[in-house]
């Protein structure tokens, strides 16, 4: 019995589908995870170039639209545990350029920008409450790292109860093989896995 | 290059360590994950197993005690994305025998007993309040499974600052890839690896 | 100047409206808050009969329903501060006729019980995913106290980004004066006021 | 009957005391709360004098000291239901002076500045984790204003399980009938009033 075997025996995997309220949620796509040398590598970059294209297709269908920056105090007041593991994270802050918003994304006006010093988009923030005002009822889900910050925030959107779409190609991660594993596990449990065709396609 | 050697070039896996004042949280290790026709299977019934020696050792050391149960109101008013996906986890009501914790781990005076309905125990719980009030620094976790609400918890217990081991043979999953491919997460980003046998050898 | 011009002058106060999917959130009407030998008194018992008419308004209307009770652990594991502010709280256990919702108010099929331990109905809770799922971007808020778990609940559903009412003849309080300062309070800074007649007026 | 003497007869109002490891907490002590025609007036200032006081002897205790600031993004992309209740609130954004704490007390290398957005200091900004890597047992509150975030946000502390002290001198509003009757909830209910000459002779 295959790994998918047992999922399909216990009836995980349906699809949680697309409400009529999406937005599109980009995590962490700023400088320091396009360089192989700080966080980047791997598909990250194939992943920034398919996001670019389903934020301008956002932006015409009106969507709300939220992107992520990790951002620790200038003074490391805020330093937790995370920068113990990954001590690189510290240097994330607010002016630091690799903590900028990549250019190909740049952020236009009304659009929010979630600063983050944990994986998940949702801890710590007020991101919830911004869907909230947005009346959202489906978050589409692109960035990086599929296996880190992607798949926090994919936890917490279905657990908040949004319909979670993952955008199969608008996610990477500096790693093939933990992307995979994680695009495997999101899909069993928490939310679909859809690539921007199919999402330009659906709507 | 190896994927380790890109988690260490960019420096994450770095050790967490162990605190003063540890608690031990023992995820969903409830009669439906041990039987591999509900949501059991792999190394769960292994992973019990050890996770009962850790338990007996936590007591003699006085460590707080808690425990997660899936539980979802017997009129499916609470039942959200979660049971789309895996529309199983609605039978585990309150008295439903499928949501009890195994009878070899059972919960004595004193012991918290966390009901939960999304993966993490700290998603609509008490568990961090209850931690605070503990003085806990550091969060051992046991429990099922690994890929899914073991990982989400680790990523909570550290977001929240809380020093986290995942017990490399007190946590079990239906299948071992993703058993595999969530420890090498955990321990690169939010967690440390420790044995049982190593943690009663660090005590 | 009196209090309500500083208020006026620095511009609070203003509405917040009613959006096109509320929900009706009844906060703590339980038995143990009718009797003035435990946590009752006052407007109470008034509150409740009035809220009786909204809710069978609310059925009608198909409005999604959440009432919460305070339910501590039988084994005392989860008293915390609270407990000690108030130590009658922690009789509140689940199958205490004192913490069973009023007769008047028995929930039906597809109503929410929520479980909480602290003031607020959101705090610890999954209420806020349980909103989100039904699309709720307006909450209607009954219940008691007034100065205690309802306040507590009207900053976090304004807080979540919820259009808040506090519906002014079915909030009660053991003491009136508690009872007038919360209203003005909640009126100036999170949420607007209209009695049961005015709600059911605007529908 | 008096309303003090309702709360006795039902046994409220018990000392939650004080643990081993404080914090100081300061809730918006911005220009913008000390100007009577944006939000100040009433005993603001005195507070601000009286916390001063209590800021340079928690820096010599080494107590771990974090401050709040509303902080609304400059393209108002995060303004919520809080800023059409109180519309000047939307000012408040990261570089207008108002937004600055005051000059008397001014943080220094290691004290944290929480950013808000809403009431709660605690409320999606990253308190408790900070607190919890701090190992906190005690949250010593002061700040504005008395009805509003000083009282949300020691609902919060309290409901986290954090020993919480209001500093009645060391809190102040634009309207002192506000101010009494949340000292006077807050001490019923949440936490206990002490004066910063108490305090300091308390360690």
């Amino acid at each position: 019995m295959t790994e998918l075997d047992i999922y399909e025996k216990q009836n995980f995997g349906n699809l949680s589908g697309i409400g009529s309220n999406p937005a599109l949620l980009i995590v962490d796509f700023v400088n320091g995870f396009t360089d192989p040398n700080q966080f980047g590598g791997g598909n990250i970059n194939d992943a920034i170039n398919k996001t670019s294209e389903l934020l301008k297709f956002s932006r015409l269908q009106k969507f709300p639209i939220a992107m992520t920056r990790v951002v620790y105090a200038d003074n490391g007041s805020d330093n937790g545990i995370f920068c113990i593991k990954a001590p690189a994270l510290s240097n994330l802050t607010e002016s630091n350029p690799s903590s900028q918003i990549v250019e190909e994304l740049s952020p236009i006006a009304g659009e929010y920008i979630v600063r983050k010093t944990q994986p998940s988009a949702f801890f710590g923030t007020n991101l919830v409450g911004w869907l909230t005002s947005k009346s959202v009822d489906t978050v589409l889900v692109t960035g990086c790292t599929t296996s880190g910050c992607v798949r926090a925030s994919v936890i917490d959107s279905m657990s908040y109860n949004f319909r979670t779409v993952v955008v199969t190609d608008g996610v990477g991660d500096r790693a093939i093989g933990p992307h995979e594993a994680n695009l495997f596990d999101m899909q069993q449990k928490y939310a679909d896995l859809m690539s921007v065709d199919e999402i330009i396609k659906y709507f």
